[in-house]
């Protein structure tokens, strides 16, 4: 397919790129900044976000969108969540036809709670130009995917045919791509696992160890499922790559942005500074929040991610928020499995 | 309690005797060799186990095993699964009155096919000196233990009163103890798990990356539940601590033994050179065969597990292994979640 255009030229949008390359696809890849974009078409390098690589010579920057998205039928869309709406309003300035997006952002809106997919539709709303959405999501380090490292994700859509035609796009003997049609399920495992991620780091920067990791995993992948159960989404889906999966690599990589943000914090460092030392975006910041309001919204109960809130946003001390989570004494009590799913 | 005893004197069977002392219990601890005895009484210590750590005065160790179950109520068993047959038989020499046992091995038999607390009462069979078996498992290195950094187990049998006494005799602030009935998932979960931490070594000696691990050990708990399900097990065991929970612990760690054992063979050692370089039990290897066996007798899909055992035992090279596993390329396959029990 030669009109395919990747939006976002980040690590993760250029090694999809890559991998969309390696399938004999022409990518347009579209940056904001020009330096990029020339570093790309004529050293095929993007070497702030994937140093020591390659890129193929099928795929070509621009900064014009316009330009990018000529004739484009599908369009893969890996920006910040922040940023989605703002992007998809600029896109469809410059759409003639309907096309078919495949993002690969996570995260849940505060205030509206809305998934990137709802999202991406509501801004389509007013539009015909809008075929179908998926999400494209599993435990994937950008980087590993530039080495064609075995990686396997998972693609999600309200439309089976569009996650095929997506499957097809992507699939080869590196990167292997499942379909699975809990569209729900897909984007609540994506999104809410940062904020158990953030919460690992966090036990780290208090220098604790990996019993206690692998039991604010364990328990938070039950309490991510019990909250995506009552969204209507399947509670399979949660053991699979886009919530299981996920939850492995972003836990346990200090490569993860959620988990060096919270290990921050564990450290004594203030929400202000961590976010002003990053330099970047932390999705799970925002996701707690919109997580913490969703679990009051739905009375469903998510003891990790509440904690988090309460030292994100309420003061509480991370030595305090272990406590609660882990210090409790009380006998006779039953492992609560994800079955409580009520 | 007083009359409490715990065989086994290696990090795991010392740190649980700590949690132990530090809940007011007199513990006596058996060890075979008089030099770790004389250290643990005269020195409070068990450097070669657990180095830089003080015991407390509460535990006092014993080599003559009828001393240790002088009048004893309770032991906790923590001797490799090997050797639980003959450390059983051993006992029951100097056992007057019944006694309930808490044991921490993880494995299954090969041949027969047995968990331990079948192993355990099949010894006593003959006997009336068996009260009740409990299990104890779930994510917990002995080091961290040792250190009173948080952690959670399960405690499982098929008698709640006999769980009840094990997490009264072990739960406190830092070793939270929950109760599971589901016996046959809780160990189930804690030996085949191994097989999983084996292949991911694996991959790592290949110099894969975390992407492919995640992968690894989201698809192998996937099987494993599938197994236990067969084998009689509530699906959601393997959700909780000693299912994920361990998975993660054991699979994340360079301290697992069997993640070091098959990291060298990924890296081309041959298994009579792996099992000579670690000196020490790989439960894993045995547990392979035991599980290959169970995947074909019950006729349930255990790829991974089956992969590996390829490689332990019939030269099937890590490479093709892995190629096997994640290198095919099939379209429009859906992802197979752990609802496949069938």
């Amino acid at each position: 397919m030669s009109n395919l255009a990747v939006i976002g030229a980040g690590s993760w949008g250029t090694a999809l790129a890559m991998v969309l390359a390696d399938n004999d696809h022409n990518v347009r890849i579209w940056a904001r900044r020009s330096d990029q974009v020339n570093e790309i078409n004529e050293h095929h390098t993007n070497s702030k976000y994937l140093p020591n690589i390659t890129l193929s010579e099928r795929i070509t920057a621009y900064t014009e969108l316009d330009k990018a998205l000529e004739n484009v039928e599908v369009v893969v869309l890996v920006v910040p969540t922040k940023a989605i709406r703002e992007n998809v309003q600029h896109m469809i300035k410059f759409l003639s036809k309907p096309i078919t997006i495949i993002h690969a952002s996570k995260g849940i809106e505060p205030g509206t709670h809305k998934r990137v997919s709802e999202m991406i539709e509501e801004e389509f709303s007013k539009t015909n130009l809008l075929q179908n959405v998926v999400v494209l999501s599993g435990p994937s380090h950008a980087e590993e995917v530039s080495l064609r490292q075995p990686t396997t994700v998972t693609v999600s859509s309200e439309s089976h045919e569009a996650s095929e035609l997506a499957q097809d796009l992507f699939i080869n003997k590196h990167f292997r791509v499942y379909t699975n049609s809990d569209l729900v399920g897909v984007e609540i495992g994506g999104a809410l696992k940062n904020s158990i991620a953030l919460v690992c780091g966090l036990t780290n920067g208090l220098g604790l160890g990996d019993n206690t990791k692998a039991a604010i995993m364990t328990r938070g992948l039950a309490e991510i499922t019990r909250m995506g159960v009552k969204l209507g989404a399947n509670p399979l889906t949660f053991a699979g790559l886009s919530g299981l999966g996920d939850l492995i690599v972003t836990c346990t990589s200090i490569h993860s942005r959620n988990y060096r943000a919270g290990k921050m914090i564990g450290e004594g460092k203030s929400l202000d500074d961590v976010l002003a030392s990053m330099g970047m975006v932390v999705e799970g910041i925002r996701t707690t929040k919109a997580a913490h309001e969703l679990a009051l919204k739905w009375q469903v109960d998510m003891p990790i991610t509440s904690s988090l809130y309460a030292v994100l946003f309420e003061g509480l001390s991370p030595n305090q928020a272990t406590e609660q989570l882990m210090g409790r004494v009380k006998k006779h009590e039953v492992e609560q499995l994800s079955v409580d799913f009520q």
